[in-house]
């Protein structure tokens, strides 16, 4: 279900392999960037759990009854896997072949991150404001990131989104267009002859305000803390959430689209005796590169 | 439309023709377990509303005011069908060839359970708690699950689901990833500024809290029990909703690919012997590439 | 966009044509039948304008405020359009080949229904119950269905969705199976350890109420009237907005594959010059019938 | 990203070239109307800025806690756009070929409207109503369709829309029709027995409010601001919240059987000159028919 990140395990390991290197940071480097070996994927299934578990904790830490009974369970968790979390991190920084690369990397810094608020919070002084306590302690709620080192499966669906990237900045101008629009007229036609000053009391108070309401209108969510209460209003609203409701089948067509190209090419397989060549359509006869018969 | 279980019927059927066995358990393995003849969809359609009646007498006995007044009819009806699934169960139990797997497999426990429940309530001593009774009273429901049986076009969704499994994971991961942050974002955001204490008795009191509005935003259900107040509650929100709106489109696209390629595989299964060509159609007669009849 | 009834249209012109008919009768049945000359064109245009406009004054007649103010002109615009619709109908009957099989069609019932209600309240004794009157003015709205005439793009849609059947069937067995194990659980959860009297005054008064909600809840909709309160309620809820939100993936890449499907099918005009059939593959080079090269 | 608009650019500039003219002219048309060189790209970068920044302090200028802060410097901004777009307009008029044809198009009155309103509000006499005022200021929102132009990949998605056309209507059809259907029934359903004069009071208070409900449900919003109270209201509502979320499957499934086909038409445009057939990939050398170079 869960493979290890493509890039980092394969770029760094061939270099390891071609110098005559340590034998331990050899071993060490497979477990921790590599998931094809049973202590690889023991290795991921724990960092999954070890992930999980301490965000769980992070975030029934704000949960003031719970807070109350289990605080000092949740405080001696939060250090385990601080400590836990500042491992890994170490034995990665010795495992690489460029330990700054790595450290600078995305992933680097999202491990960094894991473990530092926790280090951070307990040396701060007294004296601190509580705003940056909390602040510091909800950054660790950002370790969640580390789960994006076990999924690999992102790559082809990355490649979808990035061919369908010119659609995806139309259908988000399009829908920019939509709410600004309906938003502004909401604000007019809902506050009509209202004075400015009473408006900031009611629901459409400001365009800003119309244009969250005409987002949450358009993608169907609805709270309903904000609705047209006037009969044009109404019919405004009834239009943008017609056009919301069906505005989203075409970006959803265009990546079918998009899956279904890729899906076609990955899926020929075969290969030419003749210049080795891929991608032949099962339906050729001859190699399409070098003529000859497959 | 509905046909039997192809995995159940098909196992055993062949095992209870090649031993010389009771004409009568194979007339009954015939009508239970197989759909294809008159009395076995008979049979099928019976138990259908046998279970969809006796649901929505276990639902209704819930709703107070037709309690009162219907209340031994219910009760009546409750042990109507909790005999005709015990006997349901005993003749299964009797019919198939190795009745100790069929009692351990999924769909025994699920048929042993649609009627246990009824018993255990009447045979309970006074003295027992209310829970108990009432716990046992809904597990009845769950025998909803029987309808599993008379499904059997899951199988190829269930494939289409299967290659995509990577994919939903992928997904399910960027929703959690989403949620996690959003969430924690807001609970800081809505409460900045407010001590810890006061925090319980407001709308975003906790993470947990937080993410769960989080998940009810993102994927466009929007209660409107919790909703953003600040404006950049709002701005944080609404990049949320605009975030689920599309996300849904990657698996709708993946998905969509791969039931394509489920079709197409199963579309063309025909060589030409003389060309070795694939990818006629199924009502061709002639190879398209070199002429020669298939 | 908008063209006539391909079935009503094309089943019983010829039949009229082969007769020594009324020529007036045939001319009728042209406008009327048939949308491909100016006529008839003009002729749907303004059924669908006097369709529309009728639907909208009953709807609006139900409005207090307007129906003050308004309330004769629409019963002048009510009359109007029953007498329309009367000498439609008669026309209608006039000009077919079996008046009496159009007046048991579906149409020809959804065309004596959209004026019968007008004469009928119109004749009905002063001590008739309020509620019937009202009944028969609200069936006018049901004139809707005319509509439905005036699209044979239907076709194709129709087509892909009974192939996909199987699929749908089984999709909403999932739904109604979550939605009844959903609704159970939460009734349970969030009524747990109160008394069954006090139930009903709660939100989730009892499992058809809950069910309701688990529907509200799993489709998106998300109204808000009834919302869970206690902790696990809310882990059950988003468990089930979850399913609901990725359940929809599958049925869309269902229908989308059909759709392919049926547009493959019909893309491919070639014929063959030596047999007459149709269908061939773009790239085919024979005649996958008779074997002569295309 | 972002592509000038592909129809006004290429159109002129042939023209432009053939005559003998002013360089500075083809300049500025070169700067302003395509995209390909670095100062177009330079100039698209900075009227999006432009367009997004002035739409911004239109939407803050209506935040009456704001206005009062940073009223003043609303206004000068609100004027620094204005010359802006004056600017550029008189540009544009200054380098087409046939200026009264531009200030006649689309984009030609788009662009007008996106200054006009401010001047406007600067002439006015001081007894104008206040509405007028404030509908011309909200006119200036209107500029945001200003960023059209800046988007050409809408061209291929315009395509499939237009080809699924018949498709859209017949969807858009079946959605009036249930929320027809649906609306009168729920206002009768939630209203039984109830005389008409009280009826206004209530949630459905009339079929437009009804029908304005229906939209909201079927369409996933749920705002919650009208609800169903009745049990058999909250049948009909199920029902009508199933059909709406599985409604959108099928026009999303013909959209992407669209997209598919469109994206194979313009993939497949290579004909083999030896044998003529066509399907041949946009990398392939050889026919993969007969083995001849293409």
């Amino acid at each position: 279900m869960i493979k290890p990140g493509s890039k980092t395990s394969k770029h760094p390991s061939p270099h390891g392999r071609q110098h005559p290197s340590n034998p331990l940071k050899d071993k060490l480097h497979e477990i921790i960037f590599e998931a094809d070996t049973p202590a690889g994927l023991v290795f991921d299934v724990c960092l999954l759990v070890a992930i999980l578990a301490s965000i769980l904790f992070v975030c029934l830490d704000t949960v003031v009854a719970l807070q109350k009974t289990y605080g000092l369970f949740f405080w001696y968790m939060e250090w385990f896997f601080a400590i836990l979390f500042t491992i890994e991190y170490l034995l990665r920084l010795y495992c690489v072949k460029r330990p700054w690369r790595y450290a600078t990397s995305f992933f680097g810094i999202i491990d960094l991150m894991s473990f530092l608020p926790t280090y951070l919070i307990a040396f701060i002084s007294p004296g601190t404001s509580f705003a940056v306590i909390r602040a510091l302690r909800l950054l660790r709620v950002f370790r969640i990131f580390k789960l994006m080192r076990l999924l690999n499966e992102a790559d082809e669906m990355g490649r979808a989104i990035l061919h369908a990237r010119a659609k995806i900045v139309v259908f988000f101008a399009v829908v920019l267009i939509s709410v600004c629009i309906a938003g502004t007229l909401m604000y007019e036609i809902e506050n009509f002859g209202i004075p400015l000053e009473q408006r900031a009391h009611r629901q459409f108070s400001n365009i800003p305000e119309a244009i969250y309401w005409a987002i949450t209108t358009m993608t169907t969510v609805g709270y309903g803390d904000i609705v047209p209460t006037t009969a044009l209003g109404k019919v405004v609203s009834s239009m943008l959430i017609l056009l919301g409701y069906s505005l989203i089948i075409v970006p959803t067509g265009f990546v079918s689209a998009e899956f279904m190209s890729i899906k076609k090419k990955t899926a020929t397989t075969r290969n030419c005796q003749s210049c080795a060549t891929e991608g032949h359509d099962s339906d050729a006869i001859y190699c399409k590169y070098c003529g000859e018969a497959l």
